[in-house]
Formats: structure tokens, C-alpha cells, sequence
């Protein structure tokens, strides 16, 4: 049997594909919220079939929008939480990447190490996703930039020449957006405090990406510079609440404001984005539930971006093409 | 978009709506169980939509009823526990409401007070149905009502004059029984101990609900005088055990018996109800498990309940009318 | 009403009835895996119907071919675990089990004692299904037998005079083992340390299954002679690593290796099943990972077990009849 293709990073895509599963996220808004979902073509494509949803990490949006996005496309989501299985615990993460994949027809994972979901996938013999891991979050980026084209362009090549400054700390989120950016020509610009920068290794599958550039300082004022989007994430994440005194301090002067984007000097209409959930610490409320913010629309792109991924990976095996949606 | 309606007590409901909901519901429960079901005109109504279930409380009729009744319709339940979402912490409730709102086709919650439904409802995009909060339980009294119907007269409306004796607690069943009582012209009398009795704020709620009558007294026996139904409800709900020596204490005297019910002058042919958990202390077993007893038809009856509910409010997006089911 | 057929045991089939769901179940897998799904003939034969999965304790495997299953026949799959439901906490089972089953079309329980899927059963309106006890686990046998039948004939009958070997702790997976070998005419050894052999009580029932011969012994070199399969399990169950010490002790010599079935000597072609999950205590790598390891086609195979299960006790109605599949 031929070995399934996974979906770990947008490292696994060229730039047509990722411009093609935005602009299929797009035209999956589209077609269900406008037509009658009755004659959306894909509305039984995984007819009889189980989606396990592996969630070693709870995570609110990303088990709504995968769950739905299944349920969209007519399968069944089957949620298995830390309660009911421990990856590499009582059995070999081999055994069970075996079994669950002779009977489902694909798995997405949210983990914590990426070495887990590299483990799963490589054993697997159907489509493994990745949901969220410590290094990557490719399908929070495929509905970044559909929000993106629904509010800035007509498609994802619109984008190039785009420019994005993110103001925070360097996770996950972020090392998917710059591959992403890259693979679309769109210039990022990384403004992290003094010891939070992007790790070497990977800046190094960054460069690999494509074209697009990337800047990066300490300066947020330095970043926002003609930047048409401003991008956070919170700076304390799940687990790290220990931390919290020492990070506050760290990111003194890293909240989104007004003020903070008209001293950089941004473009007049930028935009914001939060991947969610979101804190007060790195926003402000005036930003956050303001004109510019694309937060809430973004969000509801995590589903669009879902069903794309899983029309791409799962029901087309791999095959990423124009949808018919 | 316009504001959806939502359903968090039997209050938003007029009288007409009440009655074709409960007489909704007996529809459901004869096309169910009788015809063959791939006749049913609803089968698909809710096909490819998913309802999220936001339970912070665990309650397994609630659950087992909804859940069942969104798959009746052909959608899909996805149900977010405690460990899955936490309301309010981590994000502000407006965050959550409006992104699940915005990935869902329709909002059931059980919760604790019942602000957090009210806030939750107030920023939905989609329906949200109140499956339980510590003021209301409106689709209870729909299942309760539908139940009665069956066992006592032919519609809703056949209920007018009745009377039903509430022996126990004053508690969020009991509220809203009061007002759909009221608003089918169903008479209610309720004794509870000193110092237990429904709160001002409710009272006057009840009041402006209908035309029923609301005797309140501190004796069973003549709540239950002329009754042709007596309810009771556990007087030790889950988180309040430690109170349990103080309540068997007031509540002596309070338990459903033939004894009781001969004393105080029920009508001949009584029924009883009791919206489970059951324990012994409010009704023995002679009562509960005899020929009086509805209760395990009240339970199905959730499910019948559940199904209309979601009919009117989701699928029908809150114009309740007669089912064609 | 007619009292629903129950699944609890091996026992409660004939001789026929077992190789037909054994059969059944290869049919499934035959034509689920080839054909394209849509013109299965069961693909909407539970639609519109909940199965409650009562999980008091996890079970990866047994959780996902059963959920799996549900879907397969376009049921939906409603999981309860421990935090949702404590059977027999707050309310008798004898409630639970009424309630449940009137609004749901089936139930599969996995529990402890034996006692409280028996009770779940008696009072049940709906056919309730074993997924795993201390005592059974039909499920399970059903799916070895028909990974059997897949690897060594063509069906259920050509398992006659077979030898299987059982080298280990004696457990529910070994008494339903034992009874479905007899059933079929399948020889049993069975190699336990002193003090860890079948109990009476679960010999008189094995006896009384059917013709297949049982040896127990003291010697697992004695067992695998000339068997044509050899089987094991973990000896430190969930909830029994307290005892390892001691078992790891007992089990001395127990495990199972090339070595092992040439010293006993075993048939040339022997294979090796077990119903994971697996450490390595009881089964050396060389074995569980090599030529002779059915152990995934065998957990692949507790899907298509528990399609069968479902089409004869809820589809069917406990009509246990060669599939149209």
C-alpha cells in the first residue's frame, strides 16, 4: 500500500498547493454559507467514515473547527482526550498508530513535543494532521491567510508584497506564518524581546520556504513599520504560568495599541490578528475589539481551512487541488 | 444578521407557543416510535450541522436526551465537558460565545448560575437553548407537560384545570413548571419547608407568566388536597451533600407516600412525577415504582422535548409552529 | 413488549450463531475494504440512531472499533465514560438502565464486575452489548476467531480441530477464548503459573460450551505442543501494577519467544495473536513484530467484530443471520 501523505508543517506544501487550500477555504465560506448546503458536492465525502481527534492538549477553537469541518464534509469526529488516550504510555506510540489507523480514515493529532505527531505519521497508514504541536500550527495559518485574501485580496497570490509584523513571543503560530508568508512572497517582520527570538534551527526551514523576507529585532516600533497587518499571540501560554511574572516583564512595551502602530509607523489601514485565546496583557481592547481586528473572522476561518485540509488530505488522499465547492 | 432567538426559559414563550411545543413533542414521540423512521420529514433537518453541547455540570438525562435528539434530526452533537471548555476562564465568555457561535448551528448549555447563559446567549450569532442553569429548566417542563398530555388528555390545551402539587424543594424545576403552568392555565400548589420557599424575584416572574393559580404552603397534605398530579424533585442536589443532615431535618414529613397523598385529599387517580436522580428520602419506593409513577415516561419524554426544542428553535430558527411530523 | 436479546457472553450464541457473526464479520471486512462504500448494504442501517457507549474504565481498542462500528452502520456513537456516568452512583442502576435504554437504540458497556452489565441488561428495553467485563469479552474472540479465518481457512467451520495455545494469566479474554474455541471444535491448552488457573465456576461453563477439548497445565512448553496459535496477554492488568513484582515472578519463563514454541514444539507455521495492549514481558520483539504476529490484523479485526455484533443484536434484533454484506 502506498504510504499516505501527512500534513505537519506548510513545510509539507509547495506554494501553489498552500495557495490553493486558502483559496479553497474561501470557496468553502462561500458555498456553505450561501447556497443551500444540500447541493454542496462535498457534503458526503466522508459518508461512514471516522476522524479520530487525538488531543493530548485541550484547545477549544481547534477541536470546534476540526470536529465541525468533519461533520461538514459528512464523517464522523471521534474526540479522544488525555481521559481516553495516552499517547506512548501503557503501549508503544508504533502499536498504536498502527491499530487506530487500520480503523479510521484519518487522524488528527494536537500534541505537545512535534516528535509525537512525526511518530504517529510515520507509522500511519492513513493521513495524519497536525492539529497544533510545540513547533508548528499549519492549519491556524491556512485560515490566517484565507481571512486574509477575504479582507485584503481576491486570492492568496494577491497577497505578495504583503507585509505582516508580529509583536510577541516566538511560538508555534509564528514559525508556520513565516514559512507560510515565504511560500506566498510575503514579507514578514518579527519583533521579539531579547531572548525570545526564533531558534536557529528554525530559521534555517524558514530560509527554505521561498521568497518572501524576513526581519527580525527587538523593536516593536520596528516592525510595525508599513506593516499592513500586526499579529499577536499571548505570551503565556498554557503551562507556563509560572513564568508569568518574569515574561511580563520580558514583553514590557510589546502591547498592541494605537499608539504603539502610529509610533512604528504602520501603514493607515492596517489590520489586526489573534490566533485566540486572547489576553489583555498583549492587546488592548481598543485594537482588539476595534475596526482593524480580524479576530473573530479569523476564528471562524479555522473552520474553512479544516474542511480544506481534510478535503486535500483525506478525501483527495494528498491530492491538492482547485475544489469544486 | 438578525439576532437569533434563543430559548432560556419557559418565560419566552407565549401561551400558544408553550402548548404547540408540548403537543410538538407527543407528534414526535408517535411518528418516532411508530412509523418507519426514513419517512419522517425531519430526518435530515439538521444534516451536516453540528450543536455544541456546553455542559459545565454533569448531567446524564439532560445529555442523553439532547444529544440523542440532535442525531434524531440527522446533526451532530458535539459535546464540550468541563475538561473540554471552561466558561469565562482563560478568554472572556463574549470571546467564546462569538467564535463557537460563529462554527455551530445551534448552542445547548447546562450551566451553573444562570447569568452565564444569559451572557452567553447575548453575543451567540446562533440559537442557544438552556438545557439546565440554577433558575430554569425549561425543556423539563416541555418533556413534563408532554408527558401529562399523554397520560391525561389529548393536547396541551385538554390540560387547562388541572392541578398539580409540588412536595419538596424550591428549585429551577419547579420555576419554570410554575410558569408554563401558569401559562396553560394549570393550576399549582407547592409546599415547601420554612425557610425554602421560592425567592421574591421568582415569584413575581411566575406571576406575570398567566392565568394559572399558586397556592404556597408549609404543609404537604394540602398542597396535595384535590391534586391529580404530585411532584417532588432530590432536596440534596450534587455540591450541596454537606447541607444533607440540616435538610432531612427541615424536609421531615415531605415524602411522597399513598399515606400522605390519602391525608391531605389527592384526587383518587394521582399521578406522580419526579424529574430524576431519584433517592429515597423524597419518595418511597411503593410510590415511585407503582402504577401512580410516570416517571420513566417523563424521562423518555426529555428526548421527545429535546427534539422540539431544537425543531423550533434551530431548524425553524424560532418561529415555533405545528410540526408536520 | 418483547425482552430484547443481550450480548454478554459467548455463551448466550449456539455454535452456529458464532460462526456466522465470525463469517459475518470477515464479509464486512471484505466488503468494506474493496467495494466503494455507498452501495454497502448497511451503510444506513442505524441512521437517526444513538448506541450509548458506557465506558466505566478506558479502553483504547475496544472504544474505537466500536465507535467505529456504530458509524459504519450510520448510527451515532454517544461515548459516556466515568466522568459523564457512574453506574449505580446517585441513582440505582436499575433507573439508569431504563432511562438510558428508552431513548437510545442499543448500549455497549466495558465495566468491572460482571454484575454490573448483567444488571444494566435485566432491566434494559434495548439489546445491550459486552465490550469488555472482568469476566467476558465476546467482542474480542469474535475478532480473533474471524482474524483466524482470514489467516488459516476460509471460515468459521475450517477452525475445526485447530490448536490453540494459551500461555499466561487466566482472564476474561481467555474464558470467552475457551468457550468460542468448544463452540467451534477448536482445541485449548492452556499454560497458567500455579495459583493463576481458570477458577471452577468459569471451567463448568466452558464445559458446558460445546466438543472442543481443553488442556490446562502448569507448563507453557507443554501448551504450545503442536499448536497451531499461540496467545497471550498482559499479566499486569490496569489497576494491578501494584501486584508486578510478585506476577513478574510467577510469570517467569512465561514468555513468549521462538525458543519457547520449538522446545514445546509447536506446529512449523504457528502464529502468534494478542489483544493488545502489549508489553514486553509476555512476548519478545522477534515474535510480536515478526512474520508470525497477527496482532494488527487482529486489532484491525475488532472493527469489523463489532459491525457484526451490531448488525445481529441491534440491526437484527438478536436475529443472528448470514449478512447481505
Amino acid at each position: 500500500m502506498a504510504r499516505p501523505r501527512h500534513f505537519l508543517s506548510l513545510k509539507d506544501l509547495t506554494s501553489t498547493e498552500l495557495a490553493t487550500l486558502v483559496d479553497n477555504a474561501t470557496a468553502h465560506k462561500n458555498a456553505l454559507q450561501s447556497a443551500s448546503r444540500s447541493s454542496w458536492p462535498l457534503a458526503s465525502s466522508l459518508s461512514g467514515s471516522t476522524i479520530s481527534l487525538i488531543f493530548s492538549k485541550r484547545s477549544t477553537r481547534t477541536r470546534v473547527s476540526t470536529e465541525g469541518a468533519v461533520v461538514a464534509l459528512g464523517g464522523h469526529p471521534m474526540f479522544l482526550g488525555k481521559d481516553d488516550i495516552q499517547l506512548g504510555v501503557n503501549e508503544s506510540l508504533y502499536d498504536t498508530s498502527v491499530v487506530i489507523s487500520s480503523m479510521t480514515a484519518g487522524i488528527v493529532a494536537r500534541v505537545g513535543p512535534h516528535k509525537d505527531i512525526a511518530d504517529l505519521a510515520k507509522d500511519s497508514s492513513v493521513p495524519v494532521i497536525n492539529a497544533l504541536c510545540d513547533t508548528f500550527h499549519p492549519m491556524q495559518i491556512v485560515a490566517d491567510l484565507a481571512c486574509l485574501t477575504q479582507a485584503l485580496s481576491t486570492n492568496a497570490a494577491g497577497l505578495k508584497g504583503l507585509k505582516i509584523a508580529w509583536v510577541g513571543d516566538a511560538n508555534n503560530v509564528l514559525y508556520d506564518m513565516c514559512i507560510g508568508a515565504r511560500k506566498l512572497g510575503i514579507d514578514m517582520a518579527v519583533a521579539t524581546p531579547k531572548g525570545y527570538e526564533i531558534p536557529d534551527r528554525v530559521k534555517s526551514m524558514i530560509e527554505e520556504a521561498g521568497e518572501g523576507t524576513l526581519l527580525e529585532t527587538n523593536e516593536p516600533e520596528q516592525a510595525v513599520k508599513d506593516a499592513n497587518v500586526i499579529v499577536t499571540d499571548t505570551w503565556i501560554s498554557m503551562g507556563q504560568e509560572e513564568e508569568s511574572q518574569k515574561r511580563l516583564k520580558a514583553f514590557a512595551g510589546y502591547q498592541v495599541t494605537e499608539d504603539m502602530a502610529k509610533r512604528g509607523g504602520a501603514a493607515d489601514d492596517w489590520k489586526f490578528m489573534h490566533c485566540l485565546p486572547r489576553h489583555a496583557e498583549e492587546v488592548n481592547d481598543e485594537v482588539f475589539y476595534g475596526p482593524r481586528s480580524l479576530v473573530f473572522p479569523e476564528a471562524q476561518n479555522r473552520l474553512w481551512s479544516a474542511i480544506a485540509t481534510l478535503e486535500g488530505f483525506v478525501v483527495n488522499k494528498g491530492d491538492i487541488k482547485k475544489t469544486q465547492s
